[in-house]
């Protein structure tokens, strides 16, 4: 372990102090690559949502795949910064798909400017990934970029479509968060082993890594929405019962429901018709069902998934580091 | 001329069949890529939209661009599709930034499924078109491409930053024509020729034609938004007014305004207090001040620079058709 990581640390702090130098590098390419000459607007929109924090779990993730391989510098880090760039639209577009009003625990783009300047800006983040993506020269970089980008979309408009459905079983649910979720996981992992050199299988085995990790970050973050409190999860509580999203805890809810419960979700999911009250009793049913504590087993399954994962690939810290991330993106729900 | 396209045709006819075996393959490609398999609102959507016509002038320019150096088959075909794409994208997302009601002589998709579906599908839209510029295996195509993106996104914001504003100069204006228009009419003629192998200045002219040709075609379309009849354009006459743009006719308009006039812009453009009957006054008035007819004279200027562009590339039908199709984008004005 590096002189600068006591084991205190959580995993994501760990990570970024090994990898603080290039993270760096990544802040500051983003800062620059937000910029418009034109459009004012544009750096406006996105430094309030890039600057409110997060994470950075994707990029770090590319930079951590990468490091596994012996690799760092300029290539690692444009792709870190395409990975934060996409994710950044990606919640620009969401929150106006959401009607969201908080996010990283600010009010929303779409709630201090509008939805206008939230799509647009999101675009032109978009646009800004690919221009990223291909100043590595990387072919094969831009074909898994490109595939995640459309798998996001297609997982977001899946999402859109099941929305209020209770008969919306786990498979779909799972469609809808390796779309929205996995994918960029998934990508970030593989992009990184990509131009690092790493061999196929070493490629695979990231890809499944990000795959598992990234379902186990969704399921945890949608039980959070039920059981977590706003200060943890940057955005209100409550905000998918609101949106009616068959997230897995209903689902699983669902399927245990006595005739009153049934009825309960029917109103309040599949009609819509929400009153004071109800998310605590919709709470109130996923605790005493168990709906929580199985949504809490199976992300801890996915977990276990991504740190097999890790199994073939070079062992030393970074590894050590990916595998503890896993454990910690579960302990959340705890 | 070619059996198949006799003189009485217009020019983007005669275009669509001197390139009717690859329009044909295009079309293809874009009914096969815009399938998922997971979200059926996607291709919904999209059908909606490409099946409703319109003139697919931007992936013939590409293919002609292509055909001036011989070139045709997979990979024309593969950009043209994907510029296509870039289009509906764009598209689907402007319908909800000025909230419009009807495209291309239909109902638009915002008002016919949601919002939330145009953003989505046209996300979906954008990564496919990243896919499909992957599979060229180019990546002087996908800088071309991803540059025009950003500067896509960049004019829209920057029309939405400025609107409603009447200090807005024409510079401004061309800023906003060339990112919302000219950025893609430009990329899809230069990617065309280097799909086809051409030389660097070839794809220049080739980029500057594509400028020009998009800034003669925008210049028209707004005087059309004050001067057209709604069967020509496929959306209301007024929408530019209704949304207080600030496009070249009312910006000649403004700055040649009497006292009486400067207040009538002032109350319907900048403080966007509109009345029944003001939509005819403007028109009045961009016809008395001879704002309309300076509007067509300069999207004239715009085709003629179009035209000096196609001087250096090789002599033949192909070019003979490019420029007179710069001379029927302005005749729509007429």
């Amino acid at each position: 372990m590096s002189p600068e990581s006591p084991p205190s640390m959580s995993p994501p702090e760990r990570l970024a102090a090994h990898l603080a130098e290039d993270m760096a590098r990544v802040a500051a390419l983003i800062r620059a690559r937000m910029s418009s000459e034109h459009a004012p607007r544009i750096p406006e929109v996105t430094a309030h949502l890039i600057e409110a924090g997060g994470k950075r779990l994707r990029p770090m993730l590319t930079l951590a795949a990468a490091r596994l391989f012996g690799a760092s510098g300029a290539n690692p880090v444009r792709l870190a910064a395409t990975v934060e760039f996409i994710h950044t639209a990606t919640l620009l577009h969401d929150d106006v798909v959401d009607e969201s009003r908080r996010r990283r625990g600010r009010p929303s783009a779409n709630l201090l400017w509008d939805n206008k300047s939230s799509v647009l800006v999101g675009d032109f983040l978009f646009a800004r990934s690919f221009q990223l993506m291909v100043e590595t020269g990387s072919l094969r970089v831009l074909d898994i970029l490109a595939d995640a980008a459309a798998t996001i979309a297609e997982g977001e408009v899946l999402q859109l479509t099941v929305a209020h459905d209770l008969a919306i079983d786990e498979a779909t649910y799972l469609k809808v968060v390796r779309g929205k979720t996995a994918a960029l996981f998934a990508a970030a992992c593989e992009a990184g082993a990509v131009v690092a050199g790493a061999g196929a299988a070493e490629q695979q085995a990231l890809a499944a890594y990000g795959d598992a990790l990234g379902i186990a970050f969704q399921i945890v973050d949608d039980r959070l929405d039920y059981a977590g409190a706003a200060a943890v999860i940057g955005k209100n509580v409550g905000d998918d019962f609101a949106e009616r999203k068959l997230t897995l805890p209903v689902i699983r809810a669902v399927a245990a429901a006595s005739p009153d419960e049934r009825a309960f979700w029917e109103r309040t999911i599949a009609r819509g018709d929400q009153r004071p009250g109800d998310l605590e009793t919709a709470g109130a049913i996923l605790a005493r069902t168990g709906a929580l504590a199985a949504t809490a087993a199976e992300a801890a399954i996915w977990a276990g998934r991504a740190r097999a994962a890790l199994a073939g690939l070079p062992a030393g810290e970074v590894r050590e580091m990916l595998d503890a991330l896993a454990g910690y993106v579960v302990a959340r729900a705890a």
